[in-house]
This record gives structure tokens, sequence and C-alpha cells, in this order.
């Protein structure tokens, strides 16, 4: 007794149903290696249709056989364990930022299969020029990790746009209205790589990404606010398992939150915005050290390690004004944690003790507790494993989008 | 060929696809009232089927007919158009303020059928004295209305908790952990309420409810953030159509977002909160009016309208500050509007030009403009139409709960 008219049942829908089921089947067997009656008793699918479904992701090297499953204590033959395909298509990551650049190669499980980083200030640089040193790194990532990348995404400390590829801005970069995805493909084509030009490219900002990893990797609850430094500030919100994007793609901007009104002028025009007390230029100006290039976050951490005063003092001035613009985030949007990241990470330990003071007198109109401001366990890694574990996890997400895509080339 | 088991085909599947049915009708109905055929050509459900969930919430007292339907041109008997009943269940709101009570009752379509006010001073008062005086105004307003209340939700301004009816805190009430929905069904009891003690009881904070009156009676997108003032200052997050209401329940906190980290202390503890500046203690203090008692908000708007200075230059203080506070909501967030609503909304010719001026000068980083910046219509009414509409449109949305509950008790 359907209700409905049958335009359910025409092919249309036996192939949607075909492909909600691959992605059922796949998504199980992501949580770790499984038999095929294991797979059928967790989803609910016969084991005729899991076998079935189960071929069609063998055949499109997304699993693979990994070995007897675990005895479930029934008579007959033991089931064979399957598990994501360690060889299968991998996730393209991309990294541009003020002083490096770099690009990583993960498996479908996410494992990190090959990681290349290039010491390289970007700031000012012709944008050709930055492109052609990182289509060279991306090459050599995925030649030495032996996978067939599948996609490619590309973090960039920076506001991209709701336009495909687009950076809106790039303060630290000095980049505005670059379309960062067509000129890496360009770059990729330029360099003789041409499989990895022919790659879906995808462009985000990468305290997006590093909030994600956060999420994928970190073990986080699905309600936090993640709080990164790169050369600028950037946060990524999670709310409900999802990243908060705003409604024109800018959301996050911490950086130019104002924490002190009538305080220093700010590159972004205003005045008294959190860069100008817990960003790198600021943090370094603070601790007497403004002339320094290289590794900002290394040289504070040695330094702070070793005792210098100042640097101890622009360390617990920023952890301070960090407090205080996470105050409004925290009244605003009650996430279950704050989790620094970034190059926060590794200043953690001299950032806390000011940055809990200030919570702890600050948010007291709802409970708080300083368990809930927590550090980043990928610190400075979160935005480039952000950025190729979101590649392979759309694949775990739509496994039939891949496989359709994928016996097209092969 | 379905690979799945064959569960979905059970009777508890019938019931879950005629209840869905019946929402998708009902949901249809709702957005102006049409033909059964109109129905069956917007759902794709057959007119048969149509013509048997529409008797079913004729039935209900959901539906009725509104009179012959637009002609279509088509050869035939006209199809009698269906709309929602204005006879059906209503849904009844109440709100505490801190100098107000009351009550009102929509119909189905969302239209006052009674609405009941009285001012009294709440803060400090013994709780079971205003719950006495608010189910007085309940009962009147379901009287007056002529129709029979489905659900009763409550607007307070205070922090509601995960526990279901409980204030956590409501300082400007002087409450603590009060059980305000156990407290509102004895007094509706005593009063010989009995029918309106036995309905579903639901709290929420007044600016959570301001603004999701906004989202469905307003005209908003899907993303904004609503800044009210009541005695204290709250904020409703809506993104993508939903109400952002964070891990624990509390977020929308703006009143306590830090203006100016070294600003006079706040009565939560804090030092330079918004509700410091923009606040209605503060900015009576600083229009030199801190004795005034009453209607806080006619009384500056009107001598705000006479010219004076010190009122106008104090609400200027005020919409600074709230541009302030909006810059870092602005920058987390990326909103596709502000709404400045409840009082804000009468003081809005005063409060905008500073306003505006802040979040010109502020937000750099990312796209503004003036004209994101509105004001609600809805104003204080906001709150307490979002707590009865809130209740109508629950059953708008899942039609058979209401059914199987009314055919009860009927």
């Amino acid at each position: 007794m359907r209700e409905t008219d049958s335009r359910q049942s025409g092919p249309a829908s036996q192939q949607g149903m075909r492909r909600a089921n691959l992605a059922l089947v796949l998504g199980q067997i992501a949580q770790g290696p499984r038999s095929r009656a294991e797979v059928a008793a967790a989803t609910g699918l016969t084991r005729a249709a899991v076998s079935s479904l189960a071929e069609e992701l063998l055949t499109a090297g997304l699993l693979s056989e990994a070995g007897p499953a675990t005895p479930s204590g029934k008579v007959g033959r033991p089931g064979t364990a399957l598990g994501l395909a360690p060889d299968g298509p991998g996730g393209l990551g991309a990294e541009i930022g003020v002083q490096h650049l770099a690009a990583c190669v993960v498996d479908l499980r996410g494992e990190v299969r090959s990681w290349h980083r290039m010491e390289i200030r970007n700031q000012g640089r012709l944008p050709a020029l930055v492109f052609a040193d990182l289509a060279g790194l991306l090459r050599r990532a995925a030649e030495e990790s032996g996978l067939r990348p599948a996609g490619l995404t590309l973090a960039v400390p920076g506001l991209v746009g709701a336009a495909e590829g687009m950076v809106e801005r790039a303060p630290n970069l000095g980049w505005a209205g670059l379309p960062a995805a067509a000129e890496l493909r360009l770059a990729l084509r330029a360099c003789g790589a041409a499989e990895l030009s022919a790659l879906p490219i995808e462009v985000d900002n990468e305290a997006n990404l590093g909030g994600l990893a956060e999420l994928w990797l970190g073990g986080r609850p699905g309600d936090f606010v993640h709080l990164s430094a790169e050369a600028g500030i950037g946060s990524a919100i999670v709310v409900g398992g999802r990243l908060l994007r705003g409604a024109r793609g800018f959301a996050g901007e911490l950086g130019h939150v104002p924490v002190r009104p009538d305080g220093p002028p700010c590159a972004c025009g205003a005045r008294g915005c959190l860069e100008q007390y817990a960003g790198e230029a600021a943090v370094l100006r603070a601790a007497g050290l403004a002339d320094v290039r290289g590794d900002w976050v290394a040289l504070l951490a040695d330094r702070a390690a070793a005792g210098d005063e100042a640097v101890l003092a622009a360390l617990a001035g920023a952890g301070a004004a960090l407090g205080i613009a996470a105050t409004g985030a925290v009244n605003l949007l009650d996430p279950a944690e704050l989790v620094l990241g970034g190059g926060y990470t590794e200043l953690a330990p001299w950032l806390l003790p000011a940055m809990r003071a200030e919570l702890a007198a600050r948010v007291t109109v709802r409970p708080w507790s300083d368990d809930w401001l927590t550090v980043s366990g990928l610190g400075r890694r979160g935005p480039l494993l952000g950025a190729a574990v979101g590649v392979v996890r759309a694949i775990v997400a739509d496994p039939g989008r891949f496989a359709g895509r994928g016996s097209d080339s092969d």
C-alpha cells in the first residue's frame, strides 16, 4: 500500500539505491576491517547484496581483502575481512604558507604516504613562481606515494570566496582576487604532471581545513572552535559535526574580532583586532624580535623555554588577548571545547595560563571549565592533513561517484 | 530489485509513510489554500491518496474547506480549496519579562487570536506569585481565543538549560535553578485551568524565540544574527534556517561579549560587557535617568524624538558598543544580515548611525554593506509570537502525531 506515484521504482532509483548501498558498505568497512557477514548484520543488507556491492568496490580498487576475519564462533568457512585498500586512490593535499609550501598524499585510510615541505618566503612573490614551486612539490609527493590521487585540495591563508577556487584576499601573501585553482592547474601542466593537472582541485582557507582535520582525526566532539595561528590568526567553527562557513563563506575570521576597540591600528584598517595582540608580527614586536625571519613559532618556543622574560611577557599578553576574543566566541557559540591549534600548539604552555585566567574571569553567565580549553594534537600539520584527508573522505562517502569516474579512465 | 531486507514493508513502515504523507499534504496547504488536485500535482501523490489524507486532516480539525478553488481552466467539477482550519488547534505563548507578563494565542495559520499583557515588576518577586499572575493571563487568553491550545511555550529572559523546562539563570529576575515548566503547570492547575495544565509546556530563552519569530514571520534569509534588548541583551544566531543553540544550549549570549576589556564591572562578574554600554541600566544611567521605572524603551524613544541631548548621546554610545560587539559576530559567523530586534527596534533611529559607523570602520577584511543591518518588523512582540507560532508550526510539521493524540482525548 504505497501511496506515492511509482516514480521511485524506475531505473534511476535503482541506480540511486545501489549508490547509497555502496556508501553504506564502504562506510561500515571504513570503521575497521570486517567480514561480509558482519557488514550484512550491521547494515541490514542481505549477504548476497553485500557480496555484490563488495565485488564492485574491490574492482574499483577501494577495498582489499585484509586477511581472515575475527572468528565469529559460528560453524562454516571463516569469512575474509575486507578493509579500505591501502593501494587505492589517494588524497593529495597542498599548502601555501607565508614562509613555506607543503604537499602530502594520504591513502584511503587517511594514513600519510608522503610529505614534502619547502621553506620559502612567499609574501609578495609572483604567484606564478609560488605555484611553480608548489607543483613540483606535489609531483614529487604523488610519485613518492605510489598512489594515484583522486583529487587535490589546496590550503591557503586567506579568504576563499564563493567563486570556485578563487582566493578573494590573502593579505599576508599580498594576494587579492587570485584564481588559485586555475593557477595551480596551469603550473601542474607546465611541470609535466598531466594527471595531476586533470584532478578536481578545491581551495579552502587553512583555518577551516585545520578545524576539519581536528574534527576528523583529533577525536573532538561535534561542537568546538579551533583557534589557530599561521602568519595571521584564523578559526574554524564546528557545529553539530559540520564546519560553519557562513552566508558568504567568510566565517571564522577570529583575527579581526576587536579586542580593544581603541587599540593599535591593524593592517585591515580597523583598530585593536586580535591580530594586533596575538598575531606573528605583534608577538615578535612585543618580544623585541621585530626583524626576525624564518620559523617564528619555533623561535618563540625556544626562547620561552629558555626563560626569556620579554618573550614570556609577550606570550602572556597574546594569551590574554586570545582569552578576551575567545570569551566572545564562547558567549556567542557555546562550543563544547575551544581547541588551540596550528602554531599556537607549540606555544600553548606559555599562552594557556593567561588565556585560562581571562576565560575564568569573563565567562561567568554560563558554566565554563578549564578542561574545555584544549590543545590540538595535530598542530601545524592540521591544515595540510585536512586538505588531503578531505579528498579520501569524499570518496568513502560516495564511492559510486568515484567508481563511475574511475571506470571511464582505467 | 530492492537490495535491502524487506523490513520497510511491514505495518510500522506503512504508518510511517502515511504520517510523512500527512505532513507533505498539510505542508503544501500551509503555503496557501489549494484544491486536492493542486496538492496531488505538487506532491506527486495520487488524487485518491490526497483525498484520503485530507479526510483524516479534516477529521482531526487541522483543515477546513475554504471555498471554491481558483478555476484551473479544466473541464469538470471545480475543486474545493482546502486551507488550514482557523478554528483548529491553537498555539499558546507566554512571556515573563522583568517588568511585564504576557500571553497570546495564535491559530494554525499563525494569526493572533488573543493577546494579553500586564505591566508588573517581576524582579525579585516570589516566583509562585509571578506564575499565578501568568496562569490567570493564559487562562483569559485561551478563553478569549475560542481555540483549544495544543501546546504552550514560555519565553523567559534567562538561560534555559538542557534539563527540560529548567531556567538555569535569569539574573534580571533574580532566578537560579528554577523549574519553570513545573511551576507554571502547578499555577495553571491552581487557577482552575485544568486543560491548560495538561498541555506540553516548553521553556525557551526570549532572544531565541525572538529570532525564530524573525525567521518564521519576518521574511529573513536563513543566516542572520538577531540582536535584541529586553532588560538584558540577547541574540539569536540562525544558520542555514536553524537556530544555533550551542553544545549546552547557551549560545547567543551577546550581552556578555567583552566590548572594552577594562570597562566598568558587570553584574555577571566580568568587566566591560556589552550590557554595560547598551543594556537598559547602562543606557538610562548614561542618559541621567538612573531612577526611572516603567517602560524604559518608550521613555528613551520619546526623549530622543524630542531632541534630549543626554539621551541622544547615550543612545549613540550604545549604538557604538553594539557595533563593536556586532563586528565580532560578523567576523566569526558571516551572517547574511544583522537584525536589530526587541526593544532596540523602537530605538533604532538613534542607535543605527553609530552602529553603522563602527561596522563600516571595523568589518574590512570581508565585504560588508549598510543594507545588511536591518530592523525587525516584529519588535518587542517577537518573543511571544515566536513562542506561540512554534507550537502550531510543530503541528503542521507532523500532523500525524497531533491527530493521534487528539483522537485519544476527543
